[in-house]
């Protein structure tokens, strides 16, 4: 097994995707053992460290990456299958941040209202029992929540010669903050530059559905990323599967628009599948999909439409990529 | 146990909330039994029986109602528990309409592209079993998909002596078309004129996230509602109980803003029922809620934010309204 | 010359379009002569006079009516000729208002932050000079603009039994809030019930693009239309016409689907008027049109498309009303 | 006076806003000369020519430049004023394209529709009657227009290390859309790289309100711009100066955005011009401003907010770059 580890320094930290050059080179086939800062760089560690006092625009939700994927070229398919993700430090930390988050005024949906309080919210991570511990700010309220590690941003260079900051999801991924991007889960991106250039980052502990604040329980990770190529197949928009549902994403305002671009994709890939026509398709996924929200805070919102492979008869995606990155990681988690 | 039924006939069938003398009066404490019409009015009975042939604007989506609560005033919230929701039929029925449904132009988004085509799928529907039949119309592909019977519309008459098409979700209720709205769920509304005035209808077998194409599997349905009032008690929204989570409504267009109200109305009822600050509760909705997608075809889209009780520490609402109208639907169901 | 003048008692104002009885009966050809009360009810009359003090939800935006026309019936076209709009005060008035306009957190735009300050701005109208005056309240900045008289609100009762506030514009008409509704240009209503049953209210001294406050420098008004029918030819969305221009308008949300309704309408009226196809008309409006702005405040936002007649080479529209009424009101006029 | 021409060659020729080395470098005070080609690349010229079969995606909209500004850094605005903007040619292009337009599913507004007809519609520009000429494909229809010339792109390398697509309209600038960008006009853009980096292109000949069909009447021209650096005056999204109006620009999704951008960048620079508070200048530009539609086709949609000087007081503004550059291009035209 090819296993490759890295943990970026401070000088590795990206901050887009597209317009950097590759931390390291992997061949496809290799496990990538990763450390992820949180979105804050780690920089928020206590109640009075504001972000908007300590961190400084834009470097902000940094990223681990990126990396070149050797063969991989335009038009053809990432995938990549986390192992595992496992937080880094046994605290996290969520915060408000002045004109951020889905309940305020921000810098696009422009108001003349006041921001509301920049407040810091620490969380007790625990790894054994597998919760996080809520404790209000202003009362002794206190609630335990189930640990839910996931990454908020993963993605490739984007199309066109663009470079996004990594706070930005659209084709090329970036940061949907969806709760579906967990451990056990294969990720599909469409490779738009050579090498693909992937980096993965803003991990969380657990995450409401649409991050309504702007942020979640926000946490350096330890993951394991498996990795494979899929040559001459491509992906519009990023796709997820796990070991029983198919899901694409959409990333657009409104977001009625990440709605239908996420939908528009699951019924004309089950259509694909299948052999289904597009107006079957779109009756089976109208009555058999779920549409888990990811976000409704970032510059763009992120939604899942997310279908059982049960109700498609379980067709084979993407040259079975899933399984087979699948039986990687847990042979890399056996040898542990 | 006051038990009262009720079926429409065809000349009793509204087609707006508000606007409409009541079909019958009830008092609080009253478990009533319904027949509801299929959104096609019963109508749409096999492939060839196309809805913009066979039915007739305005008269779509029926509801049986409306009834006259006895003591119900502006002010006070209607607590409708649903005991039982059953197809009344062993057939359900989809469509696609024209220039209806998120993948496709409607009057709002107009575009000048031509309307998808209009076509019929009929299920089968076996209760036995709990499922329901897709069968594809263009190829032999069949699927079962479980049984999960709902109301896309339940509502009372609207505020400010309106009077609005049942197609309409609002904050009067409406159609809101959320598979939240199952058996065993307790749905509140504020009382906007004296009586309340509420309706149902829009059966439907199961549906997916956001009804995508513009129906569900639409079907008549047998329902069992227990009603309570809630005296000197407000709801801006329509909210909802189950034994186990709380859940607020919000319809409105564009999507972010039915996610905006529904998260809007549970950050500050949790902050009511717990003593939570604002800010406080609104950290713990973003990293403990849900947010199932309701519709995104209808007049204004609708959105759920639902959050588990346990995480409030399950405080009491609406002075137990749900616990009550549970045992009462037990103690009805017990009985037949 | 068959004159009619109407001026409401308080019991006589309308807050709803559609669920009420005429308060007149008129017969096509009339001229109608109309005192309609500001938006406030003319209870704001100065800087201590906070609406959300002295007025009552839901007894806003009064309108004058509704007038039942002679002989109009369901897929008639109502024609009403504003011949003049003049103040009936030398005062109007303007504020704030909470949660309401396009730069604050609104009940549909839910937002967590405090509302902005209720503020009172009072405005000197001077009808011989034509101009209204500005005055700051925390300086002693003041400016005069010209003084141009419009209808925020105009509408008949809607289709399918509904009654909808008169702060809502839809395909009814009701408040749209367009500048382009001003004397001398004509407005085309789909009748939708017996009678047409229309109304007139919201008088705007002048108003911005957008009404961006939510509010205009607000007035009663002193206001003549002349009333035609054209029978037999529908009318999907309300249009205007004045001597140089053909308009469609559009009300909904997103502001895009208000753009897109309005363009839509002017695209295919324009095909209809002069044997274009579709494309190709689309095209001519593509280059050759406007899009006034009307409001993005009420609880639809309103979009207006406008064309040169000139460009379509002055085809004949709903059977010249326009012209014809544009000669009663001169003959009106020219007999005071 | 310090004047420097550029052609740009076919490499020359630059896709994003960003990402790019400068072209050329000169120094504030330069009257700049330049050629722009038409969106299409100049390569539609007939109406055989569809531009999904002759251009090449991401090779669309191409700009003339980076260039770099001697002395510029993020913090500075730079002035760009527009002397005079001129067809190169003697025809100008416009198009239907798959998925783009205002009237059509687009790739984010996704639909299961199928596309549009594309269609290429030439026009004869006669830069002496200063008209443009419609002529319908499907018919004999043809009609004049005025020319007014514009460009539709022009921005600053982004902030955050961004590179955008040439199509995108955002904080930098890019593509507009908006009609009010003609000669007579000066451009304030934020600096964001050292050198400002800022590129021009996309020149209509006239375009309407929105650019409905997602093409204006393209052109390539031969256009005149004098350049000025304000040092250590932010902007924060462009906006515009012409002899009697100032305005502000915003661009997003979904329109009320761009709309609330443009808005609040208005009202807050008036207060900060005026002395006013916000709420009196929110009141003020409430009554007096305009809000010209840019565009509702491009990936982001484009609002224009603007004010007559003399509402204002006609205060300086930029330390009166729009005076200095206006008498710098009278200068250039009376030498020519």
């Amino acid at each position: 097994m090819n296993v490759v580890s890295f943990r970026p320094t401070a000088e590795d930290l990206a901050y887009t995707f597209g317009g950097r050059p590759a931390v390291a080179r992997i061949a496809p086939g290799t496990v990538l053992e990763l450390f992820t800062e949180d979105c804050f760089g780690g920089r928020v560690r206590g109640p009075e460290d504001l972000p908007s006092k300590v961190c400084e625009f834009p470097f902000l939700n940094p990223v681990t990456g990126p990396f070149h994927v050797e063969g991989a070229e335009p038009g053809d398919t990432l995938a990549l299958h986390f192992v595992s993700i496992e937080p880094a430090r046994d605290w996290a930390v969520s915060t408000t941040f002045p004109h951020f988050g889905a309940l305020t005024g921000t810098h696009t949906t422009a108001m003349l209202q006041p921001p509301l309080d920049e407040v810091v919210w620490m969380y007790d991570v625990d790894v054994e029992k597998r919760t996080v511990r809520y404790q209000a700010r202003n009362s002794d309220f206190s609630v335990e929540m189930p640990l839910d590690p996931m990454h908020g941003t993963v993605g490739v260079a984007p199309a066109a010669s663009e470079a996004r900051m990594t706070i930005t999801p659209d084709a090329h991924g970036g940061n949907m903050d969806t709760p579906e991007l967990r451990a056990g889960v294969t990720v599909y991106l469409g490779v738009n530059v050579e090498g693909a250039l992937f980096s993965i980052g803003d991990g969380h502990c657990r995450q409401g559905h649409g991050e309504v604040c702007g942020t979640a329980v926000e946490a350096a990770m330890n993951t394991v990323v498996a990795v494979e190529l899929v040559k001459g197949v491509g992906t519009p928009w990023p796709r997820l599967e796990d070991d029983d549902h198919l899901m694409s994403t959409g990333s657009a305002r409104p977001l009625e628009d990440a709605y239908r671009i996420s939908q528009h994709d699951l019924v004309t890939w089950s259509a694909a599948l299948t052999g289904l026509d597009e107006l079957d398709a779109y009756q089976l996924v109208s009555q058999g999909g779920e549409a888990p929200v990811g976000n409704v805070c970032d510059t763009n919102y992120t939604m899942v439409a997310k279908l059982p492979k049960a109700y498609l008869g379980r067709p084979e995606v993407y040259e079975s990529a899933h399984a087979r990155l699948r039986a990687l990681g847990a042979e890399y988690l056996s040898s542990r």
